[in-house]
């Protein structure tokens, strides 16, 4: 019935080894070294070459690297769903710091590796590259993955820890496809004042008008369905609700996408609202949908890009240049790698002691433990960097320029080198540093399991700013949590009454829409009012 | 970021008109005549002539109806759905029924529309149709499309009703799609009894094979999650499940399409495997997500059908060939309809007679009103009849030829108006043929809002050939079933000896998974062995 029989066979072959690396994920869970993003990159670098062999080396992958298939179909639910899971009342708590790492880190790091680019690329002689390209390159190569370590880190153990690798490898993402967009929207033959500060002020207004956006669409989507109230109905109300989220947050990305702006930022600050407003005002059935349908669709996304990546990887004629002159390559390669170490480092631990300066209490300085683990966790460089790698590279014809073709290259080599070596490196190194550490501020699981859904201490720090105890009293830990959070009490007091009285009103949340038995996320409501 | 500016501006407007007709379907819920479908193919219809006026008069849709988007990745779901969410008892119980009107209904429609169209379109002088046409007119215009009817029955009033016009509906899909593709395998210049045979061969080849690979499919799904059993990890494990299925079912149609089976029958049967067996072998959180993402999958893409048929009937070239000659088209038009209006009453009132005859307890015939109904909701044809004849009349060339033009324009007008006049006619037809009758028994309603998973008299008929008793004793319809099922008990008593004996152990199911507490779904597990 298909005209192409050849996308059917892809198509087969595909969804077989998203299947496999599933199950293969699932049995080297237990692993050491190996995680979930390495499997799926393993298993498509041997697919790959095993395509290779049968098709006579021709061709190594069945899907050509595809931009838009990327940024429009795997990236959204990746970063919706980061939102959406975000434990918001650790990530405002952090905020300052996060954005410390993910804005200001990231400008640091584009701007050492920039420089560094410039620096030694010419002594090596690739070709001629514009001043664009050097600051596509810090860019590109300022987009870090965190994927790895945070399949490593314990939410419950190091609860800042996490929301700080976390926070920023969001932030992050945002912040460099940003930062790639405005330097591709100037002309950059010649810099002056004039240009930087347009520069500056291109990248403050589609940082601000992004989260505008985002945060609309969430509100939209939270009014409208507590005005038409689906729950009342009996037939198909689930299905409306989990369709109308599901579509106006894909919405929110796409006319992001439309206007020009980072549609990740948008999507993420979507998934946030909708969070905090539109999942209080579903049925209950369609909140445990929303929940796992948003986390399996970031998750199958996720391996299907190290697949995808790890089967590009192989394409032959990409390595035609490189053959010629290898010395070079590797050269390119390892320079890149040592500024990324450099340029991650040269933010991580000043701004660390910066943030330890900004916060009175022990539990929430961050530990010169917990800085290796920050550095290490954002040393990772993954599809991002490939993405936008071949946006600024295959432009002007497919790596026919020697330049370009070098450049790819050697970001598929630092790509694959950072995930499979530093990656295979991080759960033993995590273990080391962090060895099971009970000494942080201790948070219950997010109710993602049926477990904990019959767990009393249940979805705190989940589902709003403000919330924090539980049915039964406060733990000691909830107590230290108490009184380590009152110098923050200013901005955060504030928008709690603004949220009470002007926000949940209008658009529903928690303890605003009608209590249905057998919901055990109503149950902690309006208990403890600490952020 | 994206290549294509106006892929974005289309794919906005197609997201924003689906989340409209969400919100317009839900408003217009009271409403006497009005139901999703139509209000999504006006929807649709406004918004082509919306687009034809400022364009200017060159295009009316946004996206091209394409074959493969529709059997690629709209089918799929709601197929899979339809088996996935079947009353598995009701749709055995009347298995023969169902197939006596899905499969031999089909071809007896088949054989009347493809006579009438040989014996008709001659007069009508429309160009040079060949006998291979003739027979894909016949299967085009078989393809029934009940989703009006069904939006309308009360599954839990008419539960017989609901399950005949609800079977059928999937098997008659089935049955058109091998019946077309058998027609294009052969050569049908000329036909003799060789021909025929093997026609019929092939027919029954494609339905047994299609049938075993989605049962297939659908027992490794179930071994392989019981074999891992990922609930006993807290991690990722819900979202590893519902991945897995998810993919698993998507595998089990392409692979269905890659061996040229029939995709749609393998996908239902798979649905069907995939709920009595693996659904049984995950967590809670993962039976209510995927419970829910399959019937919001299926949701959305039975509004984007109906969004995108209202959009592309408007295409201005199509209709070139009909303004010279409205007269002749008006006619073919009106011939098919009239021949499906024949064609269907010719097997349904038949049949049912038949099946009165084999039926021995009142409550499991047939009574005429409930005939008229059923002879009504398959007059609609919908998009599988749409993309059947794009496939068969624009392969040489778009809409080039006459005849071909008009064969498509004809299909679009009877679609158009069978759903529009029909389907307007369904809401006030079916109240007035069966006002709100509770003299069928009356099964629970499925859990399908969060209120049934409250209620004790859960899931009964949902999810096994064998069950529909209570934790709280039988209720008079129940004992009424009790009685009415006995003469059956023959078949269904040995398979639910097999079942229990050879196919759960090894594949899980109800009973064979480990008691999950706050499971009602467990509750009612071995009290009554009925069917």
């Amino acid at each position: 019935m298909t005209s192409d029989h050849a996308s059917v066979v892809s198509l087969n072959l595909f969804v077989a080894l998203l299947c496999a690396c599933i199950i293969l994920g699932h049995l080297l869970e237990e692993n050491r070294w190996i995680n979930e993003s390495i499997t799926a990159l393993l298993i498509g670098l041997f697919t790959g070459v095993f395509i290779l062999l049968t098709t006579g080396g021709k061709s190594s992958h069945i899907l050509l690297f595809s931009e838009d298939l990327f940024f429009i179909y795997l990236l959204p639910p990746i970063i919706f769903n980061a939102g959406f899971q975000v434990k918001k009342k650790q990530f405002f708590r952090n905020f300052i710091t996060i954005m410390l790492f993910g804005a200001v880190g990231t400008l640091i790091s584009f701007c050492i590796i920039s420089l560094g680019a410039i620096h030694f690329f010419q002594k090596l002689d690739i070709g001629s590259l514009k001043i664009g390209d050097y600051l596509a390159i810090g860019a590109i190569f300022s987009a870090t993955d965190s994927v790895c370590t945070l399949q490593v880190l314990n939410q419950d153990e190091t609860p800042l820890l996490y929301s700080l690798v976390f926070g920023e490898g969001v932030v992050n993402d945002a912040t460099s496809v940003v930062l790639f967009k405005a330097i591709q929207n100037f002309d950059l033959s010649h810099i002056d004042l004039n240009t930087a500060l347009q520069l500056i002020g291109n990248f403050l207004y589609l940082f601000i008008a992004s989260t505008v956006l985002g945060v609309f669409a969430g509100l939209l989507s939270a009014y409208i369905i507590k005005k038409l109230y689906f729950g009342k109905l009996i037939r198909h109300s689930t299905d409306r609700e989990v369709a109308l989220m599901v579509l106006m947050a894909y919405l929110s990305y796409m006319l992001s996408e439309l206007f020009s702006l980072s549609a990740i930022l948008t999507v993420f600050f979507c998934g946030i609202v909708m969070s905090h407003y539109t999942w209080h005002n579903v049925t209950e059935s369609s909140r445990v949908t929303t929940k796992h349908v948003f986390a399996t669709m970031s998750f199958i996304a996720e391996i299907f890009i190290f697949l995808y990546v790890g089967m590009d990887a192989l394409d032959i004629e990409k390595w035609r240049f490189v053959s010629q002159s290898p010395r070079k390559s590797i050269g390119v390669s390892s320079l890149l790698l040592a500024l990324i170490l450099v340029g991650r480092a040269a933010f991580v631990f000043p701004l660390s002691f910066l943030s330890n300066l900004l916060k009175k209490s022990q539990s929430e300085k961050i530990e010169l433990k917990q800085q290796v683990t920050i550095w290490w966790a954002g040393l990772m460089r993954g599809a991002v960097s490939i993405a936008l790698a071949y946006n600024q590279f295959t432009r002007l014809g497919h790596t026919k320029l020697r330049e370009n073709a070098i450049m790819i290259t050697s970001t598929i080599t630092v790509v694959l080198f950072s995930t499979l070596v530093f990656g295979l490196m991080t759960k033993p190194l995590v273990r080391l540093l962090l060895p099971s550490s009970k000494h942080v501020v201790s948070l219950p699981t997010p109710p993602s399991t049926p477990k904990s859904f019959t767990v009393p201490l249940l979805g705190s720090g989940e589902d709003s700013w403000a919330n924090g105890g539980t049915h039964n009293g406060p733990p000691p830990s909830t107590l230290m949590m108490l009184l380590s959070c009152i110098p923050t009490r200013g901005v955060h007091h504030y928008w709690r009454k603004f949220d009470d009285s002007v926000m949940r009103p209008v658009f529903g949340g928690r303890g605003f829409v009608p209590y249905v038995p057998g919901s055990p996320l109503e149950q902690s409501v309006h208990q403890w009012h600490c952020t």
